[in-house]
């Protein structure tokens, strides 16, 4: 692995807190490779088991599904420095949910760990393990979060429901937004201008103010009658 | 701990494939405690840090939310010897998304585990630590698999997406039922009985045929057209 590599290595949330130094020496103890594909190359087909902690160093991976008409449909682009799949790689069931294919862009270059090897990684860094379980529990949280905002029907409903719920957990009308606009749109699956059309239509209807992260619910009636019509489904 | 739940531990999934004089040995090299409860207490408030690891040992708890108009809708119920919220400990947002009471027919008992007890057990046992790392990773499975069937209307529909989908990932026919119909009822949010009648029907009119876990599409063409209505939408 060159220090080009190396620096983004470091970026990827696998390795946060760790110097490039330790992240070298670390990467030395294990069996690991660097595998590079030109572009529109599929590396991995639907329901292939998945053994080997993949990587993003350059490049995006595109996750795709042939849905039941058999036409391709696009999950999601994996940009460097993603983890893929981190979930999948220790499920009692590792064949992987998605045809992993390299984009149209360019080459993409990416880290190989073998399973064993990141085990290996965990037992020598407690911070590798900790990043790595704070990403599989966010993943839980995600997936948690949209099954729970599935009984609304339109965004401004998801919103109202999102936003009533997160202050009902942190138990005031002043909330801290746990995520980021971008990821709250990933949640929802909707764009991130979609969404903050919505935030600025119930903002101007005063009926929520934001400054940054922090969120107050000015009006919670109105909050709770946006929800109405979904509740009564 | 006593004799008797230490046996109750060895059978929970987090200590497969240990030895109970393993599970002793390691058990001593860190702080955990045991704690017992009446019936109907309530131990952790939705919207609660979620610092220690729980695990029932005897009895049960309840995970209830609040929906919006304040009534009390129970989720799961988690017997010994469940594992809490294994997903969540390590989250970057470490709130728990369920209020926890124990249930209403007798003693609770659980084993406590500090955070920072759990990585010292992962550091010390490989076993363990990919115990967890399978039970985190089938959360994340069973959720992506709900996700998935949220778009099929109804039971018979939901069954013959989730068929053509494990039989698209395996490229076979017949194909080996990941999951227990427990499982899958619990996936699909339907009653282990209800799931049966639907496979039991589907039998009959001869589309699948099943022998223990391993299921045979006889009639593709037929699973298929029972999904056309939901593709349509």
């Amino acid at each position: 692995m060159n220090d080009q590599e190396l620096l983004v290595l470091s970026k990827c949330s696998l390795f946060k807190s760790l110097k490039l130094g330790e992240i070298k020496k670390l990467l030395n103890t294990i069996s690991c490779s660097t595998m590079k594909y030109g572009k529109n190359k599929v590396l991995k087909i639907r329901g292939e088991s998945y053994e080997n902690l993949l990587i993003v160093l350059k490049g995006s991976l595109e996750a795709e599904i042939n849905d039941l008409s058999g036409k391709t449909v696009k999950i999601e682009t994996l940009k460097s420095p993603s983890i893929v799949a981190s979930g999948i790689l220790f499920a009692s069931d590792p064949s992987l949910p998605v045809t992993l294919t390299t984009g149209s862009s360019g080459e993409s270059t990416l880290l190989v760990i073998p399973k064993e090897s990141v085990i290996t990684l965990f037992t020598s860094s407690p911070v590798i393990l900790t990043n790595y379980l704070r990403d599989t529990g966010d993943k839980i949280n995600f997936l948690a979060e949209k099954i729970r905002l599935f009984k609304f029907s339109n965004l401004k409903q998801k919103t109202a429901g999102y936003l009533l719920d997160v202050s009902a957990r942190q138990k005031s009308d002043t909330i801290t937004m746990p995520y980021t606009k971008e990821i709250i749109a990933e949640i929802f699956g909707v764009t991130r201008p979609s969404l903050s059309r919505v935030f600025s239509e119930l903002a101007s209807e005063k009926i929520i103010s934001q400054k940054g992260r922090i969120l107050t619910i000015m009006d919670r009636k109105a909050l709770l009658s946006i929800l109405r019509d979904s509740e009564l489904r």
